[in-house]
């Protein structure tokens, strides 16, 4: 019963996600589809690639990753189908990959091409219906990831802003997004922090110019209403208000500088 | 494990689908449930029969199909269980098969009406979970259509805007509805253009008196931001920007006149 | 194939609800999940106490009800596993199960702190995906209750404001929320209105000062656009508007008072 998971663009109110599920049912029915989420903001794929990522530890090997932001359908993209510790992911070729195949080792790439494995008639707008999600139901049967079409060794990477170590050891970096709760995911993880740890015992965690304060490790070591910093649960630097809404309340600015200090 | 589908216009935030999604499965634990979508406007069944007759094609044989706008809940309006391409619909007879019921080749209609396969209580409010679901239900399970209740030839069926020949050969129609990414579709559809193919080599579209221009294949053969037309995935013309939203861009009437000519 | 249904205030937007699945497929892998919602407002656990209530009756017994809001993750809080009708619950002991507990009766309560059932790695902030996921799974698999932790007699139990009976028989109550079509729910059910029929053949309801009417069965008792008010399929007192919306025609304060008599 292997899981097939879907990460879109598409939102919930049209047939689109349903499309899908209805072509990977028919060639799949015993998969188990699970939603990532369909609320990726049109065409986001900087946002995609992070959700990729931070579900990824969370699933077992086998499970078939279909993520379709695709805003160059039609266009020259390629679609490939990935392997990462044993998961699989198919995409097209845009980027949406890139945090995953920036920290995991990739096991087997290669680019999906073989009409035997496609729709008898394919759309010129909607790829992920007609190839991508075909392709993601005939691995989850255990079609074998070389079937698909030749590999390659090449794969878009996005250019994403990376952490800096600063002098004195701390770091900068930059909030990357807002999640429900208006926790400020930052790009800097726990991995990064490490150094700046073993030089300082003490820290102070800044967002601008604005000194959030230490490092806190749970939320209710401030009073409600008051903003703080501690590594959440995707063990990356977030900014978080407890019991409110960091992103109302501290409104910073897109990719807001943030430094560990 | 047969599927039964979920279209309503509930939303995902009380407990209804939920609901419905219990009973559901204590009458038949090993359905796969899967949802079309929850977000139609409340009441809005014309927007409700078009999503229905778009997801129809790519469900297999056997598939149930449970589809609740149901603003006359409690009147004398009827319930039906239809078979279309060997697929069922369980829904209030209200015009939300109606394209459904225009465009596939009606296998079997019947009132449901049999208290047997409707739960014991059953409010004057809520018909998709005290009758509809159950009714689904015992469909995937097998129990015949015609045991719900007596059959019927009539259905109630939506008059909705048809589009017009053109003394050019060309066609005049409507937009119907925009999807997430601000795509207007259109009631024309690649088999209306048929004649017009025939006699044109080219054609131009036109949205109200703004010529849109030819008609294309792909998004990307025009500029990021511009307008384009062509056919889309559900095999309707639609018009929309390339990387950007139509329907904002071009804020058409509701029911903005389209026409090919 | 036991159920385990998910209730959160996470949205879908984000990866926390994959998350949460990815860790009880792991654990459960047969187990069907289905969403009751994730739409609840930001820690309005409230909210979520009249959704679980409202859902528990359509489930069948052995389901588990993994029930996450949780402003007080990281707090000293406890983690409670119950069971109610044969059904299961794991949740924050923050009031969420309020609602259940006090209309059922409790079968066995016990904290969840056995480590054995729970992540290797534990986050401060994200106890759904780390504890309760988990525990839920394992729960669904048919690990006794008894072995996540030691038997309480206490949970925690919100104060929610009751109907009053009046001298003259009738009831007075409060609105309790709005769905999604605008229908006012109350916090008076059918059986709180049995004393009140038992007196009267004729009440009036009244949202404040303005008198809605007499009680109705259906709402196409009233015309187009008209208020009314009936028991709905909840079992709960609601105030509508026939093929319209209540909350946005009447916007009644929040806990607007409601009379029947």
């Amino acid at each position: 019963m292997p899981i097939i998971t879907l990460l879109t663009d598409f939102g919930t109110q049209d047939h689109y996600v349903a499309a899908m599920k209805g072509v990977i049912l028919q060639i799949a029915p015993a998969a188990t589809v699970v939603d990532i989420t369909h609320e990726i903001a049109p065409q986001d794929v900087v946002r995609a690639a992070f959700v990729l990522r931070q579900i990824w530890n969370w699933y077992p090997p086998g499970t078939v990753h279909l993520a379709v932001v695709d805003p160059g359908v039609g266009s020259n993209r390629r679609i490939v189908a990935g392997r990462y510790a044993g998961q699989y992911v198919v995409a097209p070729d845009n980027g949406l990959i890139s945090m995953v195949h920036h920290e995991l080792r990739v096991e087997a790439m290669h680019v999906v091409d073989n009409r035997k494995y496609a729709l008898a008639n394919i759309s010129a707008t909607f790829h992920g219906r007609d190839i991508m999600a075909p392709a993601a139901a005939h691995l989850a049967r255990g079609v074998a990831i070389r079937n698909f079409g030749p590999p390659t060794d090449h794969v878009e990477v996005l250019q994403m802003a990376a952490p800096q170590r600063r002098p004195d050891h701390g770091v900068t970096g930059q909030v990357l997004c807002a999640d429900r709760f208006g926790n400020l995911i930052t790009n800097i993880t726990r991995h990064d922090l490490l150094p700046t740890f073993q030089h300082h015992r003490e820290v102070k965690v800044y967002l601008g110019a604005t000194c959030i304060g230490p490092l806190r490790t749970s939320y209710h070591e401030v009073a409600a209403g008051q903003p703080l910093a501690l590594i959440g649960s995707s063990d990356h630097l977030e900014i978080s208000v407890n019991c409110g809404n960091a992103a109302k309340a501290l409104s910073p600015e897109p990719d807001a500088r943030v430094e560990v200090r």
